[in-house]
């Protein structure tokens, strides 16, 4: 299955060199897997100048799909993509989540998934699960949100409210999980990734998994020092990243309106205008404290990203999420930086990349992250079908 | 092997526990291993309150042993471990190895490790092979050092001038491994160990591994940026953690004078008045100048190290080598800089470990390292003596 999520116009011959295994093996396997409905023959296909044409295989377009959830702050989503990766079913509302209470959330939330839910099954498609991505911590069991600041929760059993085979899970992660899975890169195994919205999340992924560290709190990028005795963060440490990169701290150096904060109430249609769009408004009209602002949050993104890449011998860093809309302007000083710093190894300009998934890669990486447990063991979820059957 | 490698006076019938075999599979794989000589009987055993006592097993103190050796920039130093990582052999000799000719250096070393192997032999132990520490960048090959700026070394087939069965391994590398093995920390898989003595070394271990990085440049915590417009560093960047707490600068700082540099030759004899054994003598007496010095050095180690965990989350952090001489003016300063900037997560102060192992961390690192293949192997040891045979 991971093969054939990897490649295009495999064949069970391609799939046998892959794996390792008899011709005759994979043939077995992949008849048990066409039964199924997880695989899909797509017509003769010449494998390489020698042997007989094979019939080359795909995922199936129908079959078991995953359902995607995201809590912004300012928005909330969710969308069903099938096996291949491929968007199925999307809604979106706009809602002013800071300091709403986590019942109407989750309520409004579950209507959506509901919503695209059923969509999804009228396509034919077999939903095996909900994974949601949240702008905080999330516990061991991942069903609870330990501490979400921007939204101001603390223990919120998150999971439960969006009934069975629902998980939850760190937007940061789930973004990073989107760039290995659906990125589109090329053997990219080994990456820092970073995005920011209101905090800077980055994530790790080592060897084509997360890295969540010895208690699941490793990736914490925003909180790395830049320059020791600089301003005063959130966190109660002085010159963390996101003093410089944050996006308050961001939006305030740039002299831009941030959004509704506690207490106001952002308009809830006015999620184009938010504090990043005007931010990025400011800066291509050449707006000299906007560009300022984007220079020195670029510079400490780099110093930052630098001890990262010193640490960690990441064949890559990528920026995703909204930041990467504001990569013109940021990535100068990012690659300036990293140019300086890193001076010990290879490090060549190329191996800062942006990430190609736009704003929905959290979305998508959480939608893809639910159907990749059949990948994964398309036996158990073959077995659990049968047995309902 | 791990079991017993692990373990105190554990009987066959605590490693089919341990491991999840029958007894009775436990029982023929410990016969043939004892028969190989790679463990012996201890004499009877009670485990816990019910059933018949066993026989507590152990591995051996005889059989398979590794050789160890190192090359510092002012001393050689080789020595066998046995399976139980016990030292059995081991020689030393002051040296002034900076831009002494690689030939030379691996002449006297090849001395010192046939002198320790033939010890070990006339003991009737088997040394199965060498592994050699160095202060510098090694190949993927594990043959060549790469680079070794303290040494004056580039591109240097260190292996092969040491004979068969024999790599080269990064010393930090080595120190971390040591804390993984011989530390005596109870459970500790995940872990920054931070070693000094001319330059900042650093490694990572992972879920009990030691973490590469993509292309094995991982763990260059010397290199993090602790303040960006600081001093200018030997690698061209600026205000690197090695420009604030590096031997050089931390000997320059305090007014101390340096060991024996390029050009000049240091006193063979001189290994106990070196510039940190002198540095460690003026703190002692309350010397100032050293006490600041070594505080800024603690601070910014701390700046360094609190990046480090915010990135990776480990366990703990093992502060080893020659550092570790200096603790006590040291670890103010990086313990209170852990304490002020890793706010986001649980950080205990005890989380911050000073390593036990004393300067032969890495010595040992490197002679464990070589007999752990066969811990880690041995059927595939017994195969090769068999066929000796």
């Amino acid at each position: 299955m991971r093969v054939l999520a990897a490649g295009e116009k495999v064949t069970r011959a391609g799939v046998a060199v892959e794996v390792g295994l008899t011709r005759a093996t994979v043939s077995t396997l992949v008849d048990e897997l066409l039964v199924a409905g997880l695989l899909e023959e797509r017509g003769a296909q010449r494998p390489g100048t020698v042997g007989r044409p094979g019939t080359a295989l795909a995922l199936s377009a129908t079959g078991p799909a995953g359902v995607g959830a995201e809590i912004g702050v300012d928005h909330l989503a969710a969308c069903v993509v099938d096996m291949r990766g491929v968007v199925r079913c999307r809604a979106e509302a706009p809602a002013a989540n800071r300091n709403r209470p986590a019942p109407a959330v989750l309520a409004e939330l579950a209507e959506l998934t509901a919503r695209v839910t059923a969509e999804a099954e009228q396509a034919g498609l077999r939903p095996v699960g909900t994974t949601i991505a949240v702008p905080g911590l999330v516990g061991r069991d991942r069903g609870t949100v330990l501490r979400a600041p921007n939204l101001g929760w603390e223990d919120v059993p998150v999971a439960a409210a969006l009934g069975e085979r629902t998980v939850v899970e760190n937007e940061a992660n789930l973004g990073a999980l989107a760039e290995l899975w659906l990125g589109g890169h090329d053997k990219l195994a080994d990456f820092v990734h970073v995005s920011a919205e209101i905090g800077i999340g980055a994530a790790l992924v080592v060897e084509g998994r997360l890295f969540r560290g010895a208690r699941g709190f490793a990736g914490e990028l925003g909180h790395v020092p830049v320059r020791p005795d600089g301003p005063l963060c959130s966190c109660g440490a002085t010159g963390c990243l996101e003093t410089y990169a944050g996006e308050e701290a961001l939006l305030r150096a740039a002299g831009v309106a941030a959004p509704g904060n506690s207490g106001e109430q952002a308009d809830h249609a006015d999620h184009g205008n938010s504090g990043p769009a005007a931010l990025r408004e400011a800066a291509r009209r050449g707006d000299p404290a906007a560009l300022l602002a984007l220079a020195e949050a670029g510079a400490a993104l780099g110093i930052a990203l630098s001890g990262a890449v010193n640490l960690l011998d990441p064949q890559a860093v990528v920026v995703g999420g909204p930041l990467a809309d504001l990569a013109p302007w940021l990535l100068p000083g990012v690659r300036r930086e990293l140019a300086a710093r890193v001076t010990d190894r290879q490090w060549r300009p190329e191996d800062l990349v942006t990430s190609r998934l736009g704003r929905d890669g959290v979305l998508r990486g959480a939608a893809y992250s639910s159907v990749r447990t059949v990948l994964d063991d398309p036996a158990a979820w073959i077995s659990t079908v049968t047995a309902k059957a």
